[in-house]
């Protein structure tokens, strides 16, 4: 075995994608050193998304100070790849729960930092910036992401200012000229692997901002405000989907901001990261992909993870081989079709998942370690015949 | 893949080893659909020993009228394989628990069947026989069996009769002399997975008889009967290890008088398997054998099935996968050690035994599915380097 690429999804709730990744190449290596091993852990668009892209591909992580949630300067990053041309930004650098600590109010923070990570990026020569939506502590529909773009809005009295969740319904003009400037020529994609619509009761409100720290009041609140939000956006940018496209919920509607104002493309994370890391071109000579996830049912939209990566191995003929938590009847159809060449699941008790997920790590060392042993006792069979 | 060997034990309360290897030959059958397919379900000496034996290597059923468990004439039946040199007597066959219905009483049943079917056997020519001890609704510690070999058991008035696990403490003489001309030159071994010695609180009565049937008070007296017994055994054969020696207290005593009664050797179930199929030479030529067990640990005595296979495939260099139920940490050394290359764990859900066990078949089908479909890419991947 010469080339092996890891490409696994996070086992959601146990393992991240790198942990993933770090514990699959200590088994490979253990088997077979002189192996060349690529680790692309794919990345939901949350904290750690930057390093996922880094970690796959050669880059650059751009420190820079920015506003916080709070309008207070932090410490914040960007990923520069691709030569430069390509930004990877993830919103929770500047806009994440954790970065909330103890005050969460979603009716207050601002995604502000987050287009001043944009603004920098641009201003580097990216040409591409792909948005990771995931893990934010706001609920003001990207319009200050916006807002550091240049986008301008304007209260009933004429005067400027930054919108957060608790004031979107003061907006009354908003002026995109500048922005559309800087994104002149600037191609902006948000991975979203969410199909929430911005209001409603699986809108951005009334599904996230509770863990956010909304009570039900609050929700009530935001969520009137994102429906009037949407109004602004259908009338200042004609985009009359603003609110209604799958993925406008996402991240507090920055889906929705970044549709409208930006003209950003919403898209699976996966054909994102399969995209901007060139995965095609990976394969190339590559024996096995390993990939996986922690439950593969037929439901989840993660795990489109899984069938996105069969799907582009299955034309270079690339076997894949998936290593996941729970393994669903109806989740295994769809993946061998795709072009997954087996499926293993990493449970090797019968015992609930909240005894599992303890497991969860020495599992994955176990399951990948005798698969390789297989193959490794195959490929002895095969030279011995 | 020219040639598998599939020697799986029973996953103990879901699947037979006959179940397994059918499903396991069934999921080779349709990716190598050319492949030879020898099929061992490792027999454990209880109900179905003689099939599996039959399944393994070419034979004969032979079927026989014989007393039951309480001395009525029933449908009984023994295996001639090795040409006639061998018979395989499942001792359930003539006093299984099955047998006794809903009569249970473990005081007054009788192994006298079991001893028919050997002498019948002996008068065919077979020369070695192998008792499958387990599943039995007696406690007479063999001496029904021996009474039908020629053993004559008599009371304290001189009078000839055949003892149960009520009357052992009976026995005022035992006489060997007529069983021992039926047994010269012949070899007599039996099937023990399990320790027990004769008698005490790990013997034969207080471990096996309360589900024969046995109340704590008919337990007590059954006890002290064996206790008696075992003071029998050693006056009139010698055998001052019959009560203690492990495995005397198997099948409700039986061990302890072949032991003996026929100076028979008990040994693990495995053991006899592999040497009376001739396992060596069937390995020969193979690419791969397939085992498992229902629950991999470092404690049970059936776990040697799984390494007592291995060892022999690893001094002929034949990779060995084992499929297996629950896998423990402490089960797994000493089987890789022993030459197995890879386990599997047929759980594939996060969820209790009592949940996993409805699933089995299910759930070992997928795993084997998955299993070949990973070496039949590897085996693409050789061929295409």
């Amino acid at each position: 075995m010469k080339k092996v690429i890891l490409a696994p999804d996070s086992f959601k709730g146990t393992l991240s994608a790198m942990q993933i990744c770090s514990i699959m190449q200590e088994e490979i290596r253990s088997i077979y050193p002189k192996c060349r091993i690529l680790s692309i852990p794919v990345a939901d668009g949350g904290e750690g998304t930057v390093d996922s892209f880094l970690q796959a591909v050669k880059g650059e992580k751009i420190p820079l100070r920015v506003k916080g949630p709070y309008f207070d300067e932090i410490d914040s990053f960007y990923g520069l790849i691709d030569g430069g041309r390509t930004a990877v930004i993830e919103m929770a650098a500047a806009a994440g729960l954790p970065l909330a600590k103890a005050r969460k109010d979603p009716s207050v923070t601002t995604t502000y930092g987050v287009g001043q990570l944009m603004r920098h990026a641009l201003s580097k020569g990216a040409r591409n910036i792909v948005i990771g939506m995931g893990g934010s502590c706001t609920n003001d529909g990207g319009s200050g992401m916006a807002a550091a773009m240049g986008v301008e809005f304007s209260n009933s009295h004429g005067d400027p200012f930054i919108p957060v969740g608790g004031t979107l319904h003061k907006i009354a003009k908003i002026e995109c000229a500048r922005a559309a400037q800087l994104l002149q020529g600037v191609k902006v994609r948000a991975m979203c692997d969410v199909d929430n619509p911005l209001h409603g009761e699986n809108g951005a409100a009334f599904v996230f901002a509770p863990q956010k720290g909304a009570d039900m009041e609050m929700v009530r609140l935001l969520d009137d405000n994102l429906r009037f939000y949407e109004r602004s956006l259908q009338r200042w940018t004609g985009k009359k989907d603003a609110g209604a496209l799958p993925g406008s919920g996402a991240a507090g509607g920055l889906g929705a901001g970044a549709y409208a104002l930006f003209n950003a493309q919403l898209a699976p994370g996966i054909d994102l990261v399969l995209e901007t890391v060139k995965f095609d071109d990976l394969l190339s000579g590559c024996d096995i992909v390993f990939t996986g996830e922690g439950r593969l049912d037929g439901q989840s939209l993660r795990g489109k993870a899984v069938t996105g990566i069969a799907r582009k191995a299955k034309t270079k003929k690339v076997p894949v081989c998936a290593v996941v938590g729970d393994v669903l009847d109806d989740g295994v159809l769809p993946v061998y079709e795709a072009g997954v060449s087996a499926i293993f699941s990493t449970n090797r008790l019968a015992v609930p998942f909240s005894e599992a997920k303890t497991l969860a790590a020495q599992n994955l060392k176990f399951t990948m370690k005798n698969i390789l042993a297989l193959m490794k006792a195959v490929d002895g069979l095969q030279t011995s015949i």
